[in-house]
Protein backbone atom coordinates (compact mmCIF):
# COMPACT_ATOMS: atom_id res chain seq x y z
CA UNK A 1 0.00 0.00 0.00
CA UNK A 2 1.37 3.10 -0.95
CA UNK A 3 -0.03 6.26 1.43
CA UNK A 4 0.09 9.67 0.18
CA UNK A 5 -0.65 12.52 2.41
CA UNK A 6 -2.15 15.65 1.25
CA UNK A 7 -1.65 19.04 2.44
CA UNK A 8 -3.72 22.05 1.31
CA UNK A 9 -2.09 25.12 1.74
CA UNK A 10 -5.82 26.85 2.34
CA UNK A 11 -7.53 27.09 6.08
CA UNK A 12 -10.81 28.21 4.50
CA UNK A 13 -13.75 25.56 5.09
CA UNK A 14 -14.64 25.54 1.33
CA UNK A 15 -11.61 25.88 0.61
CA UNK A 16 -10.89 24.80 -3.93
CA UNK A 17 -7.85 23.52 -3.20
CA UNK A 18 -8.87 21.14 0.12
CA UNK A 19 -11.76 19.83 -2.72
CA UNK A 20 -8.74 19.37 -5.50
CA UNK A 21 -7.05 16.80 -2.74
CA UNK A 22 -10.54 15.27 -1.76
CA UNK A 23 -11.34 14.29 -5.96
CA UNK A 24 -7.48 13.23 -5.97
CA UNK A 25 -8.43 10.42 -2.83
CA UNK A 26 -11.27 9.39 -4.78
CA UNK A 27 -9.30 9.11 -8.05
CA UNK A 28 -6.20 7.07 -6.19
CA UNK A 29 -5.04 4.00 -7.92
CA UNK A 30 -5.73 0.49 -6.69
CA UNK A 31 -2.76 0.47 -4.25
CA UNK A 32 -2.77 4.15 -3.05
CA UNK A 33 -4.74 5.85 -0.24
CA UNK A 34 -4.46 9.45 0.35
CA UNK A 35 -5.03 10.99 3.81
CA UNK A 36 -5.43 14.44 4.10
CA UNK A 37 -3.63 16.50 6.75
CA UNK A 38 -5.24 19.30 8.79
CA UNK A 39 -2.66 20.77 10.88
CA UNK A 40 -1.83 23.51 9.63
CA UNK A 41 -3.82 25.78 11.63
CA UNK A 42 -2.04 24.82 14.74
CA UNK A 43 1.50 25.13 13.38
CA UNK A 44 3.17 28.33 15.23
CA UNK A 45 5.08 31.26 13.42
CA UNK A 46 8.86 29.62 12.44
CA UNK A 47 11.21 30.53 15.46
CA UNK A 48 14.47 29.45 16.07
CA UNK A 49 14.44 29.61 19.37
CA UNK A 50 12.15 26.97 19.39
CA UNK A 51 13.58 25.14 17.00
CA UNK A 52 14.78 23.01 19.56
CA UNK A 53 14.42 18.31 19.71
CA UNK A 54 11.21 17.93 19.89
CA UNK A 55 10.14 20.65 18.56
CA UNK A 56 6.49 22.22 19.16
CA UNK A 57 4.06 19.39 19.78
CA UNK A 58 1.84 21.01 16.30
CA UNK A 59 5.50 20.82 14.25
CA UNK A 60 6.61 16.95 14.90
CA UNK A 61 2.45 15.72 14.23
CA UNK A 62 3.49 17.50 10.62
CA UNK A 63 6.78 15.91 10.73
CA UNK A 64 5.32 12.29 11.43
CA UNK A 65 2.63 11.92 9.11
CA UNK A 66 5.06 13.14 6.62
CA UNK A 67 7.65 10.50 7.83
CA UNK A 68 5.03 8.04 7.89
CA UNK A 69 3.64 9.15 3.98
CA UNK A 70 5.47 7.53 0.92
CA UNK A 71 4.27 10.73 -0.92
CA UNK A 72 2.92 13.57 -0.51
CA UNK A 73 0.60 15.89 -2.88
CA UNK A 74 0.24 19.73 -1.99
CA UNK A 75 -2.61 21.79 -3.89
CA UNK A 76 -2.37 25.34 -3.18
CA UNK A 77 -3.95 28.52 -3.70
CA UNK A 78 -1.76 31.96 -4.75
CA UNK A 79 -1.72 34.70 -2.34
CA UNK A 80 -0.40 37.91 -3.79
CA UNK A 81 1.64 36.18 -6.45
CA UNK A 82 3.08 33.37 -4.53
CA UNK A 83 2.77 30.85 -2.03
CA UNK A 84 0.24 31.37 0.85
CA UNK A 85 2.30 32.78 4.15
CA UNK A 86 1.05 29.59 6.74
CA UNK A 87 1.86 27.33 4.30
CA UNK A 88 5.46 28.12 3.78
CA UNK A 89 5.96 28.55 7.49
CA UNK A 90 4.59 24.85 7.87
CA UNK A 91 7.30 23.69 5.19
CA UNK A 92 9.60 26.10 7.01
CA UNK A 93 9.58 23.91 10.37
CA UNK A 94 9.17 20.86 8.59
CA UNK A 95 12.67 21.47 7.02
CA UNK A 96 14.22 21.38 9.96
CA UNK A 97 16.90 20.32 10.42
CA UNK A 98 17.80 20.45 7.53
CA UNK A 99 20.26 17.48 6.39
CA UNK A 100 17.88 14.97 7.81
CA UNK A 101 14.10 16.58 7.36
CA UNK A 102 11.12 14.93 6.64
CA UNK A 103 10.92 16.11 2.91
CA UNK A 104 14.52 14.66 1.97
CA UNK A 105 14.05 12.65 -0.80
CA UNK A 106 10.59 12.57 -0.27
CA UNK A 107 8.24 12.33 -3.41
CA UNK A 108 6.04 15.47 -3.57
CA UNK A 109 3.61 16.95 -6.02
CA UNK A 110 2.19 20.39 -6.34
CA UNK A 111 -1.01 21.34 -7.89
CA UNK A 112 -3.17 24.05 -7.55
CA UNK A 113 -6.46 25.99 -8.16
CA UNK A 114 -7.19 30.04 -8.18
CA UNK A 115 -10.75 31.51 -9.02
CA UNK A 116 -8.69 33.66 -11.30
CA UNK A 117 -7.11 32.20 -15.20
CA UNK A 118 -4.01 30.85 -14.14
CA UNK A 119 -4.13 28.25 -11.50
CA UNK A 120 -2.20 29.72 -8.74
CA UNK A 121 1.37 28.90 -11.61
CA UNK A 122 3.60 31.08 -9.44
CA UNK A 123 2.09 30.08 -6.02
CA UNK A 124 2.86 26.61 -7.65
CA UNK A 125 6.61 27.36 -8.79
CA UNK A 126 7.90 28.80 -5.66
CA UNK A 127 6.39 25.84 -3.76
CA UNK A 128 8.30 23.36 -5.65
CA UNK A 129 11.45 26.01 -5.73
CA UNK A 130 11.05 25.65 -1.63
CA UNK A 131 10.52 21.91 -1.50
CA UNK A 132 13.55 21.44 -4.19
CA UNK A 133 15.79 23.76 -1.27
CA UNK A 134 14.69 21.12 1.28
CA UNK A 135 15.51 18.23 -0.51
CA UNK A 136 12.14 16.92 -2.41
CA UNK A 137 11.77 14.75 -5.11
CA UNK A 138 9.68 17.49 -7.03
CA UNK A 139 7.76 15.19 -9.39
CA UNK A 140 6.52 16.83 -13.16
CA UNK A 141 2.88 17.12 -12.20
CA UNK A 142 1.29 20.34 -13.67
CA UNK A 143 -1.84 20.82 -13.13
CA UNK A 144 -3.21 24.62 -13.07
CA UNK A 145 -6.84 24.88 -12.23
CA UNK A 146 -8.05 28.17 -13.02
CA UNK A 147 -11.85 29.29 -12.90
CA UNK A 148 -11.72 26.84 -10.05
CA UNK A 149 -15.30 27.80 -9.05
CA UNK A 150 -16.75 26.56 -12.64
CA UNK A 151 -15.18 23.21 -11.81
CA UNK A 152 -17.02 22.01 -8.63
CA UNK A 153 -20.63 20.99 -8.20
CA UNK A 154 -23.28 22.70 -5.83
CA UNK A 155 -21.76 20.48 -2.93
CA UNK A 156 -18.56 21.56 -3.61
CA UNK A 157 -16.67 18.43 -5.52
CA UNK A 158 -14.72 18.52 -8.17
CA UNK A 159 -16.97 17.65 -11.51
CA UNK A 160 -13.85 18.77 -14.09
CA UNK A 161 -13.47 15.25 -16.02
CA UNK A 162 -9.81 17.37 -17.37
CA UNK A 163 -8.94 18.08 -13.69
CA UNK A 164 -9.81 14.90 -12.43
CA UNK A 165 -7.78 13.00 -14.66
CA UNK A 166 -4.86 15.73 -14.00
CA UNK A 167 -5.29 14.46 -10.32
CA UNK A 168 -5.08 10.84 -11.56
CA UNK A 169 -2.13 11.66 -13.42
CA UNK A 170 0.07 13.64 -10.19
CA UNK A 171 -1.19 10.34 -8.08
CA UNK A 172 0.86 8.26 -10.79
CA UNK A 173 3.62 9.89 -11.09
CA UNK A 174 3.87 10.10 -7.52
CA UNK A 175 3.71 6.01 -7.69
CA UNK A 176 6.03 6.20 -10.01
CA UNK A 177 8.50 7.94 -7.89
CA UNK A 178 7.69 6.18 -5.19
CA UNK A 179 7.73 2.62 -6.11
CA UNK A 180 12.19 2.80 -6.81
CA UNK A 181 12.56 4.14 -3.07
CA UNK A 182 10.01 1.43 -1.65
CA UNK A 183 12.23 -0.99 -3.37
CA UNK A 184 15.47 -0.38 -2.61
CA UNK A 185 14.11 0.33 1.25
CA UNK B 1 8.37 64.38 11.23
CA UNK B 2 8.55 60.90 8.69
CA UNK B 3 7.68 57.73 10.49
CA UNK B 4 9.30 54.70 9.12
CA UNK B 5 8.12 51.56 10.83
CA UNK B 6 10.71 48.55 10.61
CA UNK B 7 9.58 44.63 10.31
CA UNK B 8 11.85 42.01 10.69
CA UNK B 9 11.62 38.66 9.69
CA UNK B 10 12.27 36.35 12.09
CA UNK B 11 11.12 36.00 15.65
CA UNK B 12 14.51 34.81 16.96
CA UNK B 13 15.73 36.80 19.78
CA UNK B 14 18.86 37.42 18.78
CA UNK B 15 17.45 38.08 15.36
CA UNK B 16 20.42 39.59 13.19
CA UNK B 17 17.55 41.35 11.12
CA UNK B 18 16.19 42.42 14.04
CA UNK B 19 19.80 43.86 14.78
CA UNK B 20 19.70 45.23 11.42
CA UNK B 21 16.51 47.36 11.80
CA UNK B 22 17.82 48.78 15.42
CA UNK B 23 20.63 49.98 13.52
CA UNK B 24 19.15 51.61 10.84
CA UNK B 25 16.94 53.63 13.98
CA UNK B 26 20.74 54.64 15.14
CA UNK B 27 20.92 55.82 11.65
CA UNK B 28 17.66 57.74 10.76
CA UNK B 29 18.70 60.94 9.62
CA UNK B 30 17.25 64.13 11.35
CA UNK B 31 13.55 64.28 10.69
CA UNK B 32 12.97 60.04 10.72
CA UNK B 33 11.86 58.16 13.65
CA UNK B 34 11.90 54.39 13.17
CA UNK B 35 9.95 52.34 15.56
CA UNK B 36 10.01 48.35 15.00
CA UNK B 37 6.48 46.40 14.99
CA UNK B 38 7.00 43.50 17.77
CA UNK B 39 3.77 41.85 16.44
CA UNK B 40 4.93 38.94 14.16
CA UNK B 41 4.09 36.11 16.70
CA UNK B 42 0.91 36.97 17.20
CA UNK B 43 -0.41 36.82 13.52
CA UNK B 44 -2.45 33.59 12.99
CA UNK B 45 -2.66 31.95 9.87
CA UNK B 46 -4.57 33.32 7.13
CA UNK B 47 -7.90 32.04 6.98
CA UNK B 48 -10.46 33.87 4.36
CA UNK B 49 -13.06 32.22 7.04
CA UNK B 50 -11.77 34.78 9.26
CA UNK B 51 -11.01 37.57 6.65
CA UNK B 52 -14.03 39.73 7.89
CA UNK B 53 -13.86 43.80 8.99
CA UNK B 54 -12.88 43.72 11.46
CA UNK B 55 -9.79 41.52 11.35
CA UNK B 56 -8.42 39.28 13.93
CA UNK B 57 -6.86 42.50 16.84
CA UNK B 58 -3.55 41.21 16.18
CA UNK B 59 -3.79 41.96 12.25
CA UNK B 60 -5.65 45.21 12.76
CA UNK B 61 -2.84 46.16 14.67
CA UNK B 62 -0.27 45.50 12.20
CA UNK B 63 -2.79 47.25 9.81
CA UNK B 64 -3.17 50.44 12.23
CA UNK B 65 1.08 50.45 12.10
CA UNK B 66 1.64 50.22 8.56
CA UNK B 67 -0.97 52.62 7.94
CA UNK B 68 0.36 55.24 10.60
CA UNK B 69 3.45 54.72 9.07
CA UNK B 70 4.64 57.16 6.44
CA UNK B 71 7.08 54.54 5.54
CA UNK B 72 8.15 50.77 6.29
CA UNK B 73 11.41 49.23 6.60
CA UNK B 74 11.49 45.23 5.89
CA UNK B 75 14.71 43.53 7.28
CA UNK B 76 14.54 39.41 6.34
CA UNK B 77 16.09 36.22 6.52
CA UNK B 78 15.88 33.78 4.02
CA UNK B 79 14.32 30.35 4.73
CA UNK B 80 14.72 27.53 2.10
CA UNK B 81 15.44 30.02 -0.75
CA UNK B 82 12.55 32.03 0.29
CA UNK B 83 10.53 34.51 2.10
CA UNK B 84 10.15 33.29 5.92
CA UNK B 85 6.94 31.90 6.10
CA UNK B 86 5.57 34.04 9.16
CA UNK B 87 6.14 37.39 7.65
CA UNK B 88 4.28 35.82 4.48
CA UNK B 89 1.29 35.19 6.38
CA UNK B 90 1.67 38.85 8.30
CA UNK B 91 1.63 40.12 4.67
CA UNK B 92 -1.54 38.14 3.50
CA UNK B 93 -3.38 39.40 6.53
CA UNK B 94 -1.83 43.35 5.66
CA UNK B 95 -2.92 43.01 1.72
CA UNK B 96 -6.80 42.78 2.51
CA UNK B 97 -8.62 43.77 0.84
CA UNK B 98 -6.29 44.32 -1.97
CA UNK B 99 -7.85 47.44 -3.30
CA UNK B 100 -7.14 49.35 -0.10
CA UNK B 101 -4.91 48.05 1.73
CA UNK B 102 -2.53 49.24 3.95
CA UNK B 103 0.31 48.72 1.99
CA UNK B 104 -1.00 50.13 -1.44
CA UNK B 105 1.12 53.51 -2.17
CA UNK B 106 3.62 52.97 0.69
CA UNK B 107 6.91 53.50 0.76
CA UNK B 108 8.76 50.17 1.32
CA UNK B 109 12.55 49.08 1.56
CA UNK B 110 13.37 45.81 2.33
CA UNK B 111 16.75 44.38 3.36
CA UNK B 112 18.22 41.24 4.15
CA UNK B 113 21.35 39.66 6.17
CA UNK B 114 22.31 35.56 6.21
CA UNK B 115 25.29 33.70 7.85
CA UNK B 116 25.52 32.71 4.28
CA UNK B 117 27.29 34.54 1.50
CA UNK B 118 24.48 36.22 -0.13
CA UNK B 119 22.51 37.84 2.22
CA UNK B 120 19.13 37.03 1.88
CA UNK B 121 18.68 37.52 -1.34
CA UNK B 122 16.30 35.19 -3.08
CA UNK B 123 14.15 36.04 -0.10
CA UNK B 124 14.04 39.87 -0.40
CA UNK B 125 13.20 39.45 -4.24
CA UNK B 126 10.33 37.61 -3.33
CA UNK B 127 9.21 40.16 -0.85
CA UNK B 128 9.22 42.91 -2.97
CA UNK B 129 7.52 40.97 -5.68
CA UNK B 130 4.98 40.15 -2.65
CA UNK B 131 4.88 43.74 -1.79
CA UNK B 132 4.60 44.91 -5.77
CA UNK B 133 1.51 42.28 -6.55
CA UNK B 134 0.11 44.25 -3.09
CA UNK B 135 0.49 47.67 -4.48
CA UNK B 136 3.47 49.03 -2.20
CA UNK B 137 6.14 51.03 -3.89
CA UNK B 138 8.83 49.56 -3.55
CA UNK B 139 12.84 51.28 -3.21
CA UNK B 140 15.71 50.71 -4.84
CA UNK B 141 17.40 50.07 -1.41
CA UNK B 142 20.11 47.14 -2.52
CA UNK B 143 21.24 45.86 1.06
CA UNK B 144 22.40 42.05 1.14
CA UNK B 145 24.43 41.35 4.11
CA UNK B 146 26.30 37.99 3.86
CA UNK B 147 28.64 36.53 6.93
CA UNK B 148 26.21 39.23 8.80
CA UNK B 149 27.79 37.24 12.40
CA UNK B 150 31.18 38.83 11.48
CA UNK B 151 29.74 42.37 11.09
CA UNK B 152 28.12 42.47 15.11
CA UNK B 153 29.92 43.22 18.16
CA UNK B 154 29.77 41.16 21.11
CA UNK B 155 26.57 42.71 22.25
CA UNK B 156 24.88 41.98 18.91
CA UNK B 157 25.05 45.78 17.63
CA UNK B 158 25.74 46.15 13.83
CA UNK B 159 29.69 47.14 13.89
CA UNK B 160 30.08 47.24 10.21
CA UNK B 161 30.59 50.73 8.45
CA UNK B 162 29.50 49.53 5.00
CA UNK B 163 26.37 48.15 6.73
CA UNK B 164 25.22 51.17 8.44
CA UNK B 165 25.87 52.96 5.25
CA UNK B 166 23.67 50.51 3.43
CA UNK B 167 20.85 50.93 6.03
CA UNK B 168 21.32 54.64 6.13
CA UNK B 169 20.92 54.88 2.27
CA UNK B 170 17.29 52.59 2.60
CA UNK B 171 16.15 55.72 4.52
CA UNK B 172 17.46 58.34 2.13
CA UNK B 173 15.37 56.25 -0.54
CA UNK B 174 12.27 55.67 2.06
CA UNK B 175 12.35 59.53 2.58
CA UNK B 176 12.82 60.49 -0.79
CA UNK B 177 9.76 58.56 -1.86
CA UNK B 178 7.73 59.61 0.86
CA UNK B 179 7.98 63.43 0.87
CA UNK B 180 5.85 63.60 -2.29
CA UNK B 181 3.61 61.59 -1.03
CA UNK B 182 3.74 63.96 1.88
CA UNK B 183 3.58 67.18 -0.25
CA UNK B 184 0.87 65.57 -2.30
CA UNK B 185 -1.41 64.74 0.78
Amino acid sequence: MIRVLGISGSLRSGSHNTALLRAAAEEAPAGVTLELWDGLRAIPPYDADEDVVPGPPPVEQLRAAVREADAVLIATPEYNSSIPGALKNALDWASRPLATNVFRNKPVAVVGSSTGAFGAVWSQAETRKVLGAMGARVVDAELAVGHVEEKLDAHGRVADDDVRAGLREALELLVAETAPALVAA
